[in-house]
């Protein structure tokens, strides 16, 4: 059984040209890639909004290429550096912060929205465009594993389209449309997400003890920024793509694989009823997935070079080894919780944001890189433990300052209740971390 | 550039349950395989003719279980023999060779037609189908080499739909879901036909000249008729699929790929303009394909077991070897001039009358492996010398009484024209054996 998180696009979105877009993200590996999409078809679209980050510079030079009347930033500083790089007679207006980035997700003259800043920032700026019933290409994979039901509700009642440009998803995406499963809706057996399997594949947690940061940015297929390529290196980022799919498509949890697929040509695949399995191939890069949410109907030109199957020779598949890479097996047990409670009583969140808070402290050589699971796994076991506690009519849980996201074990139906708990998750693991460092077994 | 052979089936026939077939070539691999669908979703069928050729005792046993109103068989002998072995009490009409299948095909209560009938032998029926309107799940792919695009025509003025049942074209068809081309028409850049490769793969000619017919039956991956596996060795049965999918989907002939896959997993892919490959894999069991069409738009368990792509494991993937199977250079010779004037100046017609008869001729030990091409080689080549002389106007080809077939150096718009030069040519090609085997070079 599917159901879809969103409709499809309506025929007046597919038809406007130019269509109006808001980058978000547009600094990162993704939104440089959808600028060189927008580039090489200037009938096709405008656009309205780019926002960055840090790079304040390569912002500046894509706004002075685009002239968008909103651009978004950090925070004020990096606004005056930005504007101090404009070119004269070009004043558009600078938004800033997470508020900032809401704010252009919404522009009453923007249909369709990138979603592509890395990591939980995303998720403001995400509801923003969902609630304002844009079509939301959405790159930004922790918007749906933090807060996918709810994102799912309001798409519902504002009409808002999500459109999967994360490249396994898109092969999915593209896979469900072979059958009508609005009119076959139990065609769907299994969705089987790829994964490369990383740089550390068919390692041993031995070794994994001690690999470095050099050594697992050094991913073997995809060019991508440095959280989700260490994401890549633990399996983590399958496992958040695990949680994604079952909220793009609504199966159950069982029904979504993971095998292991070191070339990254199979992007994914579709099992039907019927014993077919429909896969999308390619080489691995990101613009044909955007090109496929932003341009859609249309079919245009990518640049990426056409996949020579007899020149890639030999395509392989093994099971996913949860032993070494442990986070995919956690990411399982929060999705399990996900299924039977919407929001997953808090545990998708702490999930992500103590992956991202111990991704952060290995990318600056303080944990291991098996740390970054223990870590993981240790503020989901407090998480659950201190709910446990808080649900217990003599529970002491919420007299401990630390535990003061406790009263979030509920339905993550609110956004601020969710970025309270990715704060105090994250400030948890830091803590650990120190603690461990003071103890010298921050590399342990 | 797209043009599909025909429409989609409309409403009505999707929606209508059962659904009233008529399985021509009941008896075969296709066949069988057909009535295991049907007998694993009662409510979805009912079956009102079954045809067969020379297995009478299996179309008795068939014909007892459905109970259809009408049968069909090869020659009076077989009717004689059919009507012994059916219990008392049913009496069905009883229908004699190509006329007696195109009645069957044409059945008015009939909405669906399987035509899998072996080789040319299933035209007739083919276009008796077409001309009824019917919707037509295609086994025979001689229908379209043969008679591409008179089919096409019949269908655009009847609106017939053809529906391909080859797993390849099955494949494809299934992966031009993905875009709706006729909103998106160059949306499709390439149709790569994967071939298993035969049990040859690998071989060198002089391997090739020595084989005996129990090695080229003895095919790795699919379990079909002796005709079709013969062809699978030569891949010739490739070469025709080629000419196959110019019929059904209109693209150019250089836009059509093949490329081997010994594990004939991947049944066939779609590459689009952004540089996306879908793929359609399973377990190499024609019921998939069959269900996909006959059940279509449902999807029904076909009782294949599920692919497992770790066990699986590797998937490879090389270029054809166009010097020992020069049968995929010859379909392509033809394809080039039916591209350039439909019909194919008879050419069509010789390549496939000439395969049959030489495949005929190698499974009766008359002659060897490589002596296939040869043969179908000579045949085209003498008939495009007999055509140019015909053209010429001192022309003396017409004289000779061997050449009674020059004068349909015309487009294939009749059946007749197309039966008489595939009788000719079959005749021509046992000539030209008996000669070489009076000389005792029938093995060479």
């Amino acid at each position: 059984m599917i159901r879809y998180i969103s409709r499809m696009p309506d025929r007046a979105w597919e038809d406007a040209a130019p269509r109006t877009v808001a980058l978000l993200g547009s600094t990162g590996s993704i939104g440089t890639s959808a600028l060189k999409v927008i580039e090489a078809h200037p009938g096709l679209f405008r656009v309205a909004a780019l926002a960055g980050a840090r790079n304040v510079r390569l912002l500046a030079e894509q706004a002075t290429r685009h002239r968008p009347a909103h651009l978004g930033v950090l925070d004020e500083a990096g606004a005056a550096e930005l504007r101090a790089l404009l070119p004269a007679g070009y004043a558009p207006d600078i938004h800033v912060g997470p508020e900032g980035y809401a704010i252009l997700a919404a522009l009453p003259d923007v249909s369709t929205v990138l979603s592509a800043q890395v990591g939980a920032a995303g998720l403001r700026a995400t509801v923003a465009a969902a609630r304002a019933g844009k079509v939301i290409c959405l790159a930004n994979k922790e918007s749906l594993v933090l807060a996918g039901a709810l994102i799912r509700q309001i798409c519902a009642e504002t009409g808002a389209v999500v459109l999967p440009v994360d490249s396994e998803h898109n092969a999915v995406f593209q896979a469900l449309r072979v059958h009508d499963v609005t009119r076959a809706p139990h065609a769907v057996r299994r969705i089987i997400l790829t994964a490369s399997g990383g740089p550390f594949r068919g390692r041993d947690r031995a070794f994994l003890s001690s690999v470095t940061r050099e050594q697992a940015l050094n991913h073997p297929n995809w060019s991508m920024g440095a959280k989700i390529t260490i994401d890549s290196a633990t399996l983590m980022n399958k496992g958040l793509e695990v949680i994604e799919a079952y909220h793009l498509y609504g199966v159950a949890p069982e029904s979504i694989e993971v095998v292991v697929h070191p070339q990254s040509i199979v992007h994914s695949l579709v099992e039907y009823a019927d014993g077919s399995q429909i896969a999308h191939l390619g080489t691995p890069d990101m613009r044909i997935a955007i090109a496929y949410c932003m341009a859609w109907p249309r079919c245009v030109d990518t640049g990426v070079a056409p996949l020579d199957l007899v020149r890639a020779g030999s395509l392989t598949f093994e099971a996913p080894d949860l032993s070494s890479f442990p986070c995919l097996a956690l990411a399982r047990r929060v999705l399990a919780r996900e299924a039977n409670t919407p929001g997953g009583a808090g545990l998708p969140v702490v999930l992500n944001a103590a992956n991202e808070a111990a991704v952060e402290l290995f990318l600056h050589g303080r944990i291991g890189f098996m740390n970054i699971p223990e870590l993981i796994e240790r503020a989901l076991d407090a998480h659950e433990a201190e709910a446990t506690n808080a649900e217990a009519p003599d529970s002491t849980a919420t007299k401990n300052p630390d535990n003061a996201h406790t009263d979030r074990y509920m339905p993550m139906h609110d956004i601020d209740h969710i970025e309270a708990l990715d704060a105090a998750t994250r400030r948890r693991v830091r803590h650990w971390a120190d603690a461990a460092g003071t103890q010298g077994t921050g590399n342990a």
